[in-house]
């Protein structure tokens, strides 16, 4: 076996899953990389517009692409080859065999070096992303490149672990009598099969890249699924790998991918290929919950949640609104970790200066929000631009639903006047108003529920986590009791709670190496990033057995 | 928290399970008990039979028992209380909070004296298998009581360790500029909810008590459904965790028995009951398959497997034969690891003293068969009897299917002379003869398949697992290029291979803390005594975070 250059770093991988706390291996600013890098992966993205994109992938049936910019409301023009799905199973198929026998520790090296070739390509694909997404430049760059990689390394650790568990072989003895019975036995983690991943349009890189690498790692050949509308970052990612893959005397079809269109899909006859055995899956519950549905496949799925905000009691409030209007802002609240339902006691929030009124609280939420829309430098950045026509009409109907606290404010975007950038819209409910705030109004919607108590305000959270799931929950508290009852209550219903993120820490980060992203157990997905299930569940232990005593 | 005194055990017992060699806590030789121990069990058996079974739950709704004796053919005529489903699982309920907020270290340490307490009934829980499986009494004390026991402090020792893989809390520190970000995190693992295990007809101890402890060690309440025909063994061992749970302060519901009746069920009822979170199966693949199909249950099924016996060459013919009698006598083929189809190649396999022809090797098979059938001290033990009358059925109707290699013959055994006792039918059919050797055959039948020569065996067993699922293969080869095949062809469709048994190893056995008991990959199950997932599917790691820095 060639030297496995990588296995101090898997190592140290290793221990930081193991221990939780704070560790990144690729670096977030984007200042990092040298000073040529920025410019150089700028026109990198620039040449691939109105091309076709070569993705190293032969003989295909057709041409397909309708990206088009959130920025500039332009097309990107750049067309994908498409394959049937019957040819990419079966070249996914050809190409397993070898994956599958190859030791994990030399996939783990090879994994982590792929990686680490994705870092040259970082700015191209924060370019990339930002020109489908609508995220900001700095959260493309980190999202698609550091963060993903990190999140990808840490599917190769957990991998690493988990596939080393036992050992490849040992010698069972058991005393019988005088002399004893002796079997060699071998125990061999057999991996499941070809590995679908369906992306999302919101993080294309983010939401698929670990499940790539856990399937990889596990030893299954996967097929990339990108959205539509945001094929263009994983696109670069998956050429990347296969580029690699080839130059290590790999199969590059163990990598491939999937283009469609809207209107032609093949994601369904993709999952229901009966040699496709695990599916990654991120986007709406309806096609979640077709996914989790299929017989003889094993899935991993993160769908809607509907996040809540339980106000109880602040120390100041100012730097709670602030926190809270970021939150809501951040990326025009596209991420599924982000906050919608705003659950506040009619009686107000005690404060260290005294009870804070339920209109004083609404007003400093709106002020926030607007003085971070308004701010010349931080507002456009902060907001990104909204991905497609589905969510702007969805702010739309929001719009009229009920009582605004606050209006969209179109923000403009001066280095981009055609950018989708508007602020967030919250309505103001009451606990009766189930139906309103009972959905997830993906995109920038936030709902004040006006509730009795904090009793009434974790009650409903709890009820809406177990019945339509939830990623995150904030709470502010300072009563310990209390902190304890949101703790508690909230994870017997599988939901996390952040207290009191005031300052430059939001509810809407999940670090690498330490927080589990979507926990599997409540409606928002039935899969973790990355617990040792993720992994397990991907391959299958197999023990062997060999008579090792000489025939009486 | 009160001295952990077992924590020296689990912790051995957790490294057992990661070396996978040879370990036992409990004696598998009932003479390991002390001098008095079996005469004590034996009358402590018989006190119970044709009485009401004091199961030490309250304010039953009803009354049912129909075991009887496979040796004796008589009703054993206990009767044991029954409750609603709803009873069961609302009291389930409420025993669960205070379970699930429990340590598990004082989970851990709790669960293995339930188990050292058990090791006082070992001999009752003997009888009472022997006279409601047909199991042989020297069976019946090891399957039910140290090996079932070694299974259950396996799941023990693998939860202690699944769930102390991350830390409950830490301190997450993010460099930030001349600063750094702060936050508390805990992790904690949340148990799904009230688990359901539901038992076999044939091994009501060893099957279920797995999944019992893997779900009472990750905090969840159960309620053990036992088949109606094997309820004795497991209600023992039942009743004794309530009194040890009540001794210590816990609430006995945390543990509870449903039993019912084969014309009146109530299996489906608590499968389907919304609260019941996690389902333990064992039993045929039309309920196994029903069970999985349930929407918001995580399952673990064992159900048919087919399993292979592959004659390809060996070293002396006649310990092979010899061998194959036995696994396939042992507890007349009512094992879910007991072969049944034998691949022979049509031009007879090389031994060491040359081609062994067709001819010869079946007629050495059935020598083999009827001399232990035969055998004045081994014959009736090793056979034990026939559970119920459907397998009986079965062997009648498979005596007509085909060419019949060996009849059945009627084994009189000296203690029981009203024992349905029968050694087994062994059919010759030939490759072409799907639609015999493609089912599962449960008892005492097996089928010689005639094949071209060891690729076509192997092709045969292969796609015979991978449709209709594999326990087990047995396979005999001295040659090393056949074994690689037949070991990776095998573990391509999630099937263990054993290779060259002879002498006192038999197929049949699954050892603790070493094999896997089913993989969870073919058709004859979605789970596996004892993987990581086996543990891990039964709770969810949810992780809160906490700001640490003062506000600024």
């Amino acid at each position: 076996m060639a030297d496995l250059i990588h296995l101090p770093l898997i190592e140290e991988a290793v221990q930081a899953c193991l221990d939780r706390g704070f560790y990144a291996h690729f670096p977030e600013s984007p200042k990092a990389y040298g000073e040529e890098a920025p410019a150089q992966g700028e026109a990198g993205f620039f040449r691939m517009l109105d091309r076709p994109f070569d993705l190293m992938q032969e003989k295909e049936d057709g041409l397909a692409g309708e990206e088009s910019s959130p920025y500039t409301g332009k097309a990107l023009g750049i067309q994908y080859p498409t394959f049937t799905p019957e040819k990419l199973v079966s070249r996914a198929e050809a190409a397993r065999p070898a994956w599958a026998s190859s030791p994990f520790a030399s996939r783990a090296d090879f994994l982590v070096e792929s990686l680490e070739r994705m870092k040259a390509l970082f700015f191209t694909i924060a370019h990339a992303t930002m020109h489908t997404t609508g995220q900001s430049f700095l959260m493309s760059f980190q999202a698609s490149g550091p963060h993903a990689a990190d999140r990808a390394l840490e599917a190769i650790a957990m991998g690493y672990h988990q596939l080393g568990m036992f050992p490849s072989r040992v010698t069972w003895e058991k005393p019988a009598g005088k002399s004893s019975i002796r079997l060699q036995k071998t125990f061999v983690p057999v991996p499941r099969g070809v590995s679908l991943a369906i992306g999302c349009s919101t993080f294309p890189v983010w939401n698929t890249l670990p499940g790539v690498y856990a399937s990889l790692i596990t030893g299954n050949p996967v097929i990339v699924k990108p959205h539509p509308t945001a094929i263009l970052p994983i696109a670069l990612i998956v050429r990347e790998i296969r580029k690699t893959l080839q130059e290590h005397g790999h199969h590059p079809d163990i990598c491939q991918l999937a283009v469609d269109t809207r209107e032609n899909p093949v994601t369904k006859s993709l999952c229901e290929h009966p040699d496709v055995k695990l599916i990654d899956f991120t986007g709406s519950s309806a096609f979640g919950d077709y996914v989790e549905s299929l017989p003889g496949k094993t899935t991993f799925t993160e769908k809607a949640g509907i996040n809540a905000v339980i106000l109880d009691s602040v120390e100041d409030p100012a730097p709670v609104f602030q926190n809270l209007a970021f939150s809501l802002s951040l990326y025009s609240g596209q991420m599924c970790t982000a906050p919608q339902n705003i659950f506040v006691p009619e009686t107000g929030i005690p404060t260290s200066r005294g009870q804070l009124r339920y209109e004083e609280i609404l007003s400093m939420l709106r002020e926030a929000l607007k003085t971070l829309a308004l701010h010349p430098k931080m507002g456009a950045g902060t907001l990104g631009a909204i991905q497609n026509q589905a969510t702007l009409d969805r702010v739309r109907k929001a719009r009229i639903e009920g009582k605004l606290l606050t209006d969209e404010i179109r923000v403009a975007n001066p280095d981009y006047p055609e950018a989708r950038t508007l602020s967030p819209v919250v309505l103001e409910v009451g606990a009766i108003d189930r139906q309103l705030f009972e959905k997830e109004w993906f995109g920038p919607v936030a709902l004040v529920v006006k509730t009795r108590d904090t009793d009434e305000s974790l009650d409903l959270a709890r009820k809406l986590a177990e019945s339509h799931g939830a990623i995150t929950c904030a709470a502010y508290s300072r009563d310990l009791d209390t902190i304890l009852a949101i703790e508690e209550t909230m994870n017997e219903v599988f939901t996390p709670v952040s207290f009191n993120f005031t300052g430059p820490v939001w509810i809407n980060q999940h670090a690498a190496f330490s927080d589990f992203h979507v926990t599997g157990g409540n409606p928002s997905g039935n899969a973790s990033i990355t617990d040792p299930e993720f992994i397990d569940k991907r391959f299958v232990w197999v023990g062997n057995r060999y008579m090792d005593n000489p025939q009486a």
